[in-house]
């Protein structure tokens, strides 16, 4: 019987274009891309830790579209029972972004917009569960200040991490840091969004792919081997499928 | 043992003044509004109508929201492996209208924005279920051709059909037609958005509930009361749930 055809990886610089072709002339825009890589972040929150046993959840977001899958994943996991807090010391200043935070705001869900070291470590004591959307397929190390501080303390922490489209810190095409506090951060759950990054080599955890939105246009340009999705489900779980070489 | 409480109704008025709000004070983008609602729809037909049974889906839009639900429907369709087909007669020109079918177009979904009896009732003889996104809680009667006509052509099929928001030629407050060819029109199953609308008292069959974003703050300016959605579900079924009365 052969095996499963091995996924696509995607560069930094090829998630870039692609990402920059979804909403050229793919004609998405960010809104509605957003909430369906958001949303698909909640779900998978939701399929790894029901809310009965991991209800405060603390989403720490970054200051670019990473910060704002998070923020839309922390909406939707107040609709499924969850309790999250969002940690946002970086906040956006695009219309976009405080809409978002309007919307949290409106369901009561605390954002903290200020970073001191007391309150991220009093907030990570009252959390259950971490959603890691930091830094997406854009970052590029070195990880500044406060956000090596705040992954640090995560690390520490010792709680389960949910990492969005890459574990945060990690170098998107070479994996993780090689050396300092971070060198051994490993998330316990990833979901990859459009396709997983080379970095995906290196990790070794729960692996989902979500971000059901990639067209057949776009798929074929980039000759991108992607897993079916079950029925109607906006995430699949690509656990130790075989990934390309880029 | 109580029964579950009543599921509050929207007026015609009340409904358009709550969407108003979403997208101001709520600070919603209609993007987002539209993706979620849209994606419910598709939930609602892969739940009652898997594809291996009735891939070949006509969607049909109004020039209107209810339209555009549909296109996004259309659209989370393909992923899951239906063939739908898009009869749009009466395009709306705003730019999200033509993304959407740009999206659509991508996917090699064909999309028809010309009416004429015969391609119509062609379009029908090749479907095995109708989506009709034609008119939502804005509609208000006469039903204006060509949509009559198509409207008319969809009972005479006999085609199952999933109706968006509302059953379309159904006054928002009063329910079906008194009168003419459309007197008999009942779909088959129907979804409503942010909360049932009076005529739903007339409505009899499979129900249900889609638009999970409705705020904590417009659920308490509103006094609404709406049933618990299941898990990360987007959609839930109200069948024969009590419904308040207005």
């Amino acid at each position: 019987m052969p095996g499963k055809p091995a996924i696509s990886l995607l560069s930094a610089s090829v998630a870039k274009a692609l990402d920059g072709e979804l909403m050229s002339t793919g004609a998405f825009s960010v809104d509605q891309l957003m909430e369906l890589a958001g949303l698909s972040v909640s779900q998978v929150v939701y399929r790894e830790y029901p809310s009965s046993s991991h209800a405060k959840v603390l989403v720490c977001c970054g200051p670019g579209n990473n910060g704002g899958d998070g923020l839309v994943a922390a909406r939707h996991l107040w609709q499924y029972g969850y309790q999250p807090t969002v940690y946002y010391p970086k906040p956006s200043s695009p219309d976009l972004y405080k809409r978002l935070c309007k919307q949290l705001e409106d369901l009561d869900i605390p954002i903290h917009t200020t970073h001191t070291s007391d309150l991220f470590h009093q907030l990570l004591k009252q959390s259950n569960l971490i959603v890691d959307s930091l830094f997406g397929f854009s970052f590029k190390g070195p990880v500044r200040e406060p956000f090596g501080e705040i992954l640090s303390a995560i690390v520490d922490s010792k709680l389960h991490v949910v990492s969005v489209d890459a574990p945060s810190s990690w170098e998107i095409d070479e994996g993780p840091q090689k050396e300092g506090p971070l060198k051994n951060f490993n998330p316990n759950v990833l979901i990859s969004l459009t396709a997983p990054k080379p970095c995906c080599n290196f990790y070794k955890g729960k692996h989902y792919l979500g971000g059901r939105f990639v067209s057949k246009a776009i798929k074929e340009k980039y000759h991108l081997q992607l897993p079916p999705y079950p029925g109607m489900d906006q995430i699949v779980d690509i656990t130790d499928q075989p990934l390309a070489t880029v």
